[in-house]
């Protein structure tokens, strides 16, 4: 992993030091805590940084047989952080380890690999950085030379840290809302009678109805819109499309609201009409949409009853996506009020579908309008970011990608782009080097950096000058 | 993109230019137009030639952000042109790319590239070469060294200009007609009760019955077949199989003459019955039945009813294929009655399912009896070509493959041949590069030229001597 | 096919000669009889070896135009070898070809390809050595470095060879059962009464309800065990799921014991409850659960109905099996009676799900406990094999991998772990040569061995030193 990592070919590295390393990040996409970036959050200690919360880490130590008091139990900080550096040389050729390592040598210049014997003096050497002061949230942000960061909130939130954070005079990084109105759809979801009331409250309207609540999201989104939110998404796990009237939404809502659950049939028509209804009020804004597609979540009960959701116990989801999909992408454009919108599927089976699939729907003059967005989740890998590159190139015109996100919890995430990035020039490069593209660095290297920043910057609209 | 373009090893070099290079072409499912063909079609233009009606060129440009209007709306031949020409250097990794240059190359001696700044000398070069009177639908098919062209043809099609042209004597390639009865499967399309009026009058027969029917579209296939027709082909969208009684299926089919829906169950089984007839038929006179699969049309409705079909709007359908495909070859070939087959899929999820599929239905001492069809529309790309023709490798026998088809409305089309015989000798160079295979390049050299042309000549009953 | 056949890196060729190639051999799921094995079945000539039987080559014939005659016809075995012999040189890219050529060289030393002329000597020559008497059952097994072989074997069967194999002073080799009730969870197949009446007699229970037949497959299981059976293997061709009481399990199971069939959902309901009672069986006794998903065979009816089943007729299924198979795992877990289990699907499309829905249950300290199984039969190719470690790779820790089985009925196939070591090395040497995992050749080399031989050994419990 030295400084032509995964720069398999001469275009890839001259690609990389020459054009891509140095542009700077739209995360467009995370879940970070704005409260965590406006009190510059410290760390006493790398297992804190690293293995609070790192659901990714935590599934790679129970498969590599580590008990689970040294991942979510008893153990303390340093026997986690042991039990981890034992993981790891296992983990050859999964990102993990990569990853793992570049945080190391780009935070903490640490160039050695993490094992059982050299964890001792990792621990200490990281420790003492992390305590010296430069080491908080917003350090790592702007090492990582982010401009805008858009966390992922829910509709009912009062997004105070992201005001706060747009008044602070010395942190010129955009801090911006994304609009994920997962649990407004969950019409069948336990929580949804109280959530109708949290929204109630957030937007200070009376929900009588359904177009009641239909306004009181819109009046979110302004909101949203207000605070610098440009972004929404949406996690649709089982893609789904059913036309329903107005009239039988509301009825559903009216069930749903009272506490009673609707069969799949009527779930399906009511979470149609109202992604309907939000992508419209998207458009109307010049958002970007996000559909994040075909997870399958909280797959073990039993330790979802201990640790709740993102813990590690996740899956894909494998269900056919097309026929719904473009239903539901079709009752917008017929409307003309398809947003720009990006699509994710976390199983890999769907990149061709959604390659082809986004071709459909582009149009307007927009440059990439439909995006396929990056390899997301268990496919952030080499194979499967080249795999979701390819599909696009085969398809569409990779040269208007959007590019990365992190979509981490995590401040140190950041390289990912780096992992990223240097792929884009090696995949490029092989095309020269196989004669099927021009040897013009320069306008390659154009491309390389609208992937790596200026598509995305052109596609949002966040403002950045 | 010079003459080893996509030839990574030597033993590919060999046995392109030694062997696959100048085989001649079987062209055999394209969309071309015979009546094109008979009056030798002239271009003012190259706009004319690349940009009216090809719906792959307007996707690409439709996603780099380029306005209908330089697509499909009133801008003048020469802004749409240069409206392609600036989108071309962004489609680096995409298949248009290189056929744009090996279209150059091979009909117009071109060998820049095309962009904005090279277009106005490209469009004067092309259009005076266009205008030189060499450069007709029948040049283009000369210069390709082309030797069957089999089109797509509805069943009530007079076939009058295939007739015409096997009357030309100066012209000795085959034309000759495809057999794509799905207007005659769609028995809740709208158009239905006309078409069935349309076949009376071409079958000259009255249609009272659905034994009625299927005698007429009997008569349809004694017709082509006496026009030189030795090929069928279905568009299965959505792969299905019920078991009906004819006496359902002509229940059905009374139902819908009279402009009555059916049920989707319903279809399936009229759709089930009438193919398998058909395939018999088929069987009787020794022709191929070719089945494109789980394609998902006219997507957008807003632009299909602007522009109609075949505009660009389409992509992959997603659904399960094995038990329905398998329950409709196992229903012929229970009767003894499988013709010789050719199987696409749009999704290359299905290359797999479909490469196990003809394993179960080989036999009859005919090499390759069914085929596994060569990468269809989205997949006509470089790695999608290789993972066509890596799973057939991994499960059949690569050997007997009848190889390339142009599946295009343009004449223009046939280096796609060249592009796939390149790539084919540099799948099986690979395998002598490491050792898998022994560097006997007489022996590999017969392979290219069967998988090239040779194959294909035997599989098909077209007469060539 | 040299001694770096398939190594195409350094690193992969000291892995493989100093680390892999002799390491022992646990082939943990095969379909060899223990009747041969104890018999130390002799053969007369190649075709016996290698024809008889074997429906991998037999499709391969027929898919090159060989007439039946001369695969399971009347032709003589000299004929039935030729026939194969000019077949293979049309195999390239094969499996077939390069395990063909793989056995002569390891067991016959024979080096020439295989092919119309060098036939007859090779007839000849692997002919003599077959009649010398050391080239029987036990011989290939012995030659191969076999420590354990797990067959394949039906609750009912009274495993007299295994019993008598175990007995056997000069014979080291541990001949296990693995325990493979397909039939009894069949409760629509037309043998069902008939089997059930067979379990009564092999239990000597007498089963008049569905908790005595649940009681006999549990003394089945304990009979397994007690000769040394610590593996069971489901046939899972439909992935299915639904949640059932003992009330109703024991109402199908009466109900299809009289002869009735019942209903698909009730046929889901019955199995559901069935294996998840094995499922805890297994686990109170430390066994392996595997489970083989998504195979469609019997495919070609009027094939069957002249040769039976395993003739060559069957392919991939492509149903969805995330939901379902997280379901019954997940009933499992939730009684904290999820034994170990390995998850192999035919369709690779099927890969990342697997790999990331095995991450959801791992746990209770055990490495690996839930396996990714091993490229299986179609995939059973260079391409699928590794398609198979990457997805495992990308998203589990490929290094516990419990690596290859045979899951042949033929005595030759041990070089398929030869095969698939030295992809395993070729693999992870690749990763040293682009630089993303250090260089560290005897950490590697313990990851291989442990691929190759140790993982199994520890996950397995059948009692090596």
């Amino acid at each position: 992993m030295d400084e032509n990592f995964l720069l398999h070919n001469s275009t890839a590295e001259k690609l990389y030091h020459h054009y891509a390393k140095d542009m700077p990040i739209i995360d467009y996409h995370c879940h970070l805590q704005p409260e965590e970036i406006y009190e510059n959050k410290q760390y006493n200690n790398i297992a804190e940084v690293w293995l609070y919360g790192d659901h990714y880490k935590w599934r790679a130590m129970r498969s590599n047989g580590v008990d689970e008091a040294y991942i979510t139990g008893n153990a303390s900080d340093y026997e986690k952080f042991l039990a981890w550096a034992k993981t790891v040389p296992m983990l050859i050729g999964n990102p993990l380890y990569n990853w793992t390592h570049l945080e190391l040598q780009r935070f903490f210049d640490i160039y050695d690999c993490l094992n059982e014997e050299t964890a001792p003096a990792i621990w200490e050497k990281v420790n003492a950085k992390l305590n010296s002061g430069d080491f908080g949230a917003r350090d790592f942000i702007h090492k990582s030379n982010v401009k805008v960061v858009c966390t992922t909130d829910d509709p009912v939130d009062d997004l105070t840290y992201h005001h706060k954070l747009q008044e602070e005079k010395d942190f010129p990084v955009k801090v911006v809302p994304g609009f994920r109105p997962d649990k407004a759809l969950a019409i069948n979801g336990d929580g949804f009678p109280s959530y109708v009331k949290a929204l109630e409250k957030a937007s200070d309207m009376e929900i009588d109805s359904y177009q009641a609540y239909l306004k009181a999201l819109q009046s979110r989104v302004a909101f949203f819109h207000s605070v610098g939110g440009r972004v929404s998404d949406h996690a649709i796990d089982t893609m789904m499309y059913a036309k329903a009237t107005e009239e039988e939404a509301a009825q559903f809502f009216a069930d749903a609201r009272k506490g009673n659950k609707v069969s799949l049939e009527d779930e399906k028509k009511f979470r149609s009409h109202t992604l309907t209804f939000l992508g419209k009020e998207y458009a109307k804004r010049g958002w970007v949409m996000q559909y994040h597609i075909n997870a399958l979540r909280n797959n073990n009960t039993r330790m979802f009853e201990k640790l709740g959701p993102d813990t590690g116990y996740d899956a894909m989801n494998d269900e056919d996506i097309a026929k719904p999909l473009v239903s539901l992408l079709d009752s917008l454009d017929k409307a003309d009020a398809l947003p720009k919108t990006v699509l994710y599927s976390l199983n890999p089976n769907d990149n061709e579908t959604i390659a082809s699939i986004i071709g459909s729907f582009q149009g307007g003059g927009i440059p990439g309008k439909i995006q396929f967005g990056t390899a997301w989740w268990f496919n952030d890998t080499k194979s499967g970011m080249l795999a979701q590159m390819q599909a696009l190139a085969n398809m569409g015109v990779f040269s208007q990608f959007i590019g990365m996100l992190t979509d981490s919890r995590s401040f140190l995430s950041y390289p990912r782009h780096e992992y990223f990035r240097r792929l884009v020039c090696s995949f490029i490069g092989e095309w020269v080097e196989n004669g099927e593209v021009p040897d013009d660095i320069d306008f390659l290297g154009k491309i390389v950096q609208g992937i790596a920043y200026e598509n995305a910057k052109a596609y949002f609209d966040f403002g950045l000058e």
